[in-house]
């Protein structure tokens, strides 16, 4: 034997590309276009080097209090990870061990079935609707937990929380979790539904409307049974995930609510501009609640502008996967870049009808 | 059914406690008493804090490179994780797979028997000698991996490359694993045997000898082949693990190779003056080659006298546990602090032979 044949082998998710050239427009990967909280920057620099010499708080109790405080539950009811990617790895191996199928949409976040073949977890995928829409009715077969986003990657359509209470409801003996990654660019949080189900466990992220992708900080928020569960493993697997940077400028992120609320505000009005500058250039698209719109063009394939729109620099996110090959998912950046990027689809279309193929 | 019959049970591993008072001396988790390389804090300053919008590197490349270049190693061969606790996790779940158990040390980092029952992993281990070293050939009998700390812990006992050779050597079709936390404190690395052996892996961390336990870093040294199926599994984890501070000054770290050598010198001779005043004191330990010394006293217990040192402040660690509850871990800080431990043990010892119990 080889001690190859010990090791496990897997398909790794991958990423969006992370070019780094001078000029170039990056809306490939659902960022902030704006810098973090002003606060933020400032106790970077406070930060004293020889603190970190010592291991970091393991709870991260600054931070957990912080997002208690922020979203009025209790800090044993809160989760911090490396990122959500990290609380929800955390969270597969610890809620999906049933042994019979978890449900996901067949067009979501497409680490949820690289988790479950990682921790050997069996899936099933429900497909979405004719507009995209989840199915609740699909989510009441029996199963070993439910996950979806809301709104959902990469549609970037929003559920309403009737349909989130309905699947939560139906999946009493189960685990369901709610990616809410995108949830605050124009969505109803599955929150006040915790009130009425310990199954419920919600996860969110800094990556997105707080502009912290770089410090990689999620969090989930559940009944406190659920959390103390997650916990127990966390602790079996790392002690201290979040380093001392990361616990200090998570607290500062949180507390400038007025800033947060601003650049929320400033994304979603770009989006709702772009979308009629996209509507008028022949683009179709989910009404989207999120950072990015899931566009496909009446004439031009999304590869023909994926690759158009990059040899001008502009970078946008294209899958060549079945039901989604045809869109692209293009995050909302500054009113700046947006309109770089309408302008360079302008441009392609010109070229294409004076010189078609 | 109730969803918590689908919960993955644990029994977490408990961390040294993390108390913060002033005045304090705090030598219970091997933390490095001096402060990191000034280039860190330095650079640590320099961070653009709109830079932590974007995602970070997510294969930390200028760390990795700079980690293969100070270990003349190829950049495909290096691994880098949250702290080596995320960097051995991941290592327990892509190479322990062969359902056969793996072995380590009876005695031993207490983390390897909590990451096998997280992941299922069967394990046997093997007992030290009567002098806490490890037995060779203990290892040569059928399993599905090795582990073991070199120097090892909390004994500091440092194991030589004939040694680590001959385990590495018997156990061709597995993967074994060195993990070298302790080991920039006098021991001999087990680098150079990567040229002889692919199934090698070797994991440091920057939280004892680097002064960084703050800021989560560790990583893995070993052949192409394995790294890449560390990478697999991990980029099915968390695509990205290492936050943009622990890149940028992880890397400065690396890089200061004067300031690295010359606290490991201070450290490692104030660890050799605190044997002989231990020695003194009626205290007997193995040799350690660590950063802590792992003494018992011939008429106090550990537990009192851990009791004893905290009342004054001084946090070592003890255990309750077969084999060690007689033994304290003391990490050795700086000459004043250990002065103050000594002092504090000679004034326990003044008392009670005073007034006996």
């Amino acid at each position: 034997m080889k001690w190859e044949d010990n090791v496990r082998k897997t398909v790794p998710y991958v990423a969006g590309e992370q070019p780094n050239k001078a000029g170039m427009i990056k809306l490939n990967t659902n960022e902030c276009p704006y810098p973090p909280a002003p606060e933020v920057g400032k106790l970077l620099r406070e930060i004293d080097p020889s603190a970190l010499r010592l291991y970091p708080d393991p709870n991260a109790t600054l931070l957990t209090d912080a997002l208690a405080e922020y979203y009025r539950v209790d800090p044993g009811q809160v989760f911090v990870g490396v990122g959500s990617d990290d609380v929800l790895a955390m969270a597969f191996l610890t809620f999906f061990q049933g042994g019979r199928p978890i449900l996901f949409p067949d067009i979501t976040y497409s680490f949820y079935d690289v988790w479950a073949k990682l921790y050997r977890i069996p899936y099933k995928t429900c497909a979405l609707d004719g507009s995209w829409h989840i199915c609740p009715e699909d989510y009441e077969q029996p199963n070993g937990g439910v996950i979806f986003p809301n709104p959902n990657a990469p549609t970037g359509i929003l559920e309403d929380l009737e349909t989130v209470e309905r699947i939560v409801r139906a999946n009493r003996d189960v685990v369901v979790i709610v990616d809410e990654a995108y949830i605050d660019f124009g969505g109803k949080s599955a929150l006040p539904l915790l009130k009425k189900y310990d199954n419920l466990l919600i996860v969110q992220t800094f990556s997105k409307s707080r502009a912290m992708a770089g410090m990689r900080i999620g969090f989930a928020i559940g009944s406190k049974k659920l959390i103390g569960y997650l916990n127990d493993v966390k602790f079996s697997f790392n002690s201290y995930t979040m380093n001392l940077p990361a616990q200090v400028l998570g607290v500062a992120a949180v507390r400038d609510d007025a800033y947060f609320k601003e650049t929320v505000g400033k994304i979603v009005a770009t989006r709702e501009r772009v979308k009629e500058s996209l509507r008028e250039l022949g683009f179709s698209f989910p009404d989207s609640r999120a950072n990015f719109i899931f566009a496909s063009h009446k004439e031009y394939s999304a590869e023909q502008l994926f690759r158009a729109l990059r040899e001008d620099e502009i970078y946008v996110r294209y899958w060549n996967k079945p039901r989604i090959s045809n869109s692209l998912r293009i995050t909302v950046g500054t009113d700046e870049q947006m309109d770089r990027l309408i302008a360079s689809l302008k441009e392609y279309q010109d070229k294409r009808r004076r010189c078609p193929e």
